[in-house]
């Protein structure tokens, strides 16, 4: 038996068919045509299937499908996913297995992500982490005994919405003082650009100047690296930020492994360093030895690994 | 068939009797005995159980206990309970079991109180809640899908440090702006001190200038109660400061009922409102209109009754 796994992305459709023994059989990607509207993403997700059972000698068991927006879980229904026009209420689940008559799951991209790297990457060894994923959001997957943990409404993971400052900076959330408006790479390159106004000596202080809208969290990593030690203090305190709301996690839940990716975590070990240090100091007694912070393995495939597995 | 549910504190060991059916058949209360050191308190932990058990008609099925202190589930140890002096880690679950041979369940006493709530009081209509107490710590019990959330070494639901100020009050964790530190009742009282210094108008001022440790948490609802405003506003803020928790703790597990008990939640309307108010303001729109406050119901009868749930 063999299992697929698609991804849906504002660029692109991303696909693996993989066995029960969570080997790659094969990988696809098809643009995903999200300006044309619902019914032209759909036929793109018809094609990648069709590519992939061909490729698969046994039947194939089940189709996983992970996508941005919310998930109406008891109807199977995709509900308005950002950046895709002409969504609104999209019974995905149905118009897939009507079409193919195997077993369809649909769930969250985020919450993909993090069952990805639960069997395929950084997780594998782990039963229960909270995975994130820093970009222009923060999102997160909570994993419990290799769960994820939806909540009631199946809006559960807003780790970005957590308040580690309650005077702290409006988030476009409507709250203020959340760890996104702080980390979001919208946030961050504002705090950047605030930060390097002041130091003449930053390797960004005349572009931010001159030209600020070309710089990108890229840029920050890059300086870091390249020895520019405003970059670096800069990263480190952005992790050190970031230490704060996890340790509250840690401390409500218990649950000491926390999974990083998103192109935000490419800013690498300044970041890492600083959620650390500022996790370790913040957390419990009990949780100081066994906390774990580690980089994601799967990078942008985690979504898709993840979607082959809905439904195990 | 009928459970004993016992729960152990630091004055009294509480116990009741109830049946398949949740009704209670009886109930009884002994002195714990704490500062005559275990054995004592193991002692009182029998006698009641032999009360209880003269009384139910059909066997007994399980004994639960709550306690506090944390709880080695795998080898059913209380572990250094607060206030028991004496204790290291005791084998309570064997000490019990081969005494009475009935199965015997061990749980921490704030999860014996979500517990409790969950199937007698105000959680009963629902199956996944926070459930906070407010005292000297803020305590809390995770409960999904009618089960506690333990977490990977049995800490969960250390509501208390949760940060809502990165930059705030330390606190006695280790860690800097947990909410526990702004409302644990040692913390709060300084709150409430520091406040009517500069209110000449309040209620206690005098009070606070020459006897301010005759002062607790009762007074300020009281003054409250009585048309205080500087008291009212005090506890509202308070609340509004327990909201950016609870809104942190929605947004992150998609809960959106929270109970909420103990001796400083007795303050009553004025922090409930705050804790509303806040939590509403903070939270993601999605949850805002589904979000519930709720009082406790069972007051410090809530430990007893989870602990008759235990095993189930």
């Amino acid at each position: 038996m063999t299992r697929i796994g698609i991804d849906i992305g504002g660029t692109n459709i991303k696909a693996v068919l993989v066995d029960d023994r969570l080997n790659l059989l094969s990988r696809t990607t098809l643009p995903s045509l999200a300006s044309d509207g619902p019914s032209a993403v759909i036929e793109q997700v018809h094609r990648v299937i069709e590519s992939l059972i061909h490729k698969s000698e046994p039947t194939v068991q089940c189709i996983g499908i992970g996508a941005p927006g919310s998930v109406d879980f008891a109807r199977g229904l995709l509900l308005h996913p950002p950046n895709f026009p002409g969504w609104d209420e999209v019974p995905l689940v149905s118009l897939i297995e009507d079409r193919w008559s195997i077993p369809v799951g649909l769930e969250n991209d985020a919450n993909c992500a993090a069952l990805g790297e639960a069997y395929f990457g950084a997780g594998k060894e782990r039963n229960t982490f909270v995975a994130l994923t820093l970009g222009t959001g923060v999102g997160s997957g909570i994993i419990i005994d290799r769960k994820i943990h939806h909540g009631e409404k199946g809006f559960g993971g807003e780790f970005g919405h957590m308040t580690i400052d309650y005077n702290g900076p409006a988030c476009n959330c409507g709250n203020t003082g959340c760890i996104e408006a702080y980390i979001g790479s919208g946030y961050l390159m504002r705090r950047y650009l605030e930060t390097i106004r002041h130091s003449p000596d930053a390797f960004h202080y005349e572009r931010a100047a001159g030209a600020a809208d070309t710089l990108s969290p890229r840029d920050i990593s890059n300086a870091a690296e390249a020895g520019d030690k405003t970059a670096r203090a800069f990263l480190y305190e952005t992790g050190a930020l970031l230490g704060v709301a996890i340790a509250s996690t840690t401390n409500l839940l218990d649950i000491t492994t926390t999974i990083i990716g998103g192109g935000v975590a490419a800013a690498g070990k300044p970041l890492f360093d600083g959620v650390l240090s500022s996790a370790r100091t913040r957390v419990l007694r009990v949780h100081r030895d066994s906390m774990e912070i580690v980089p994601a393995a799967l990078g942008n495939d985690a979504g898709m690994f993840g979607a082959a597995m809905l439904g195990r």
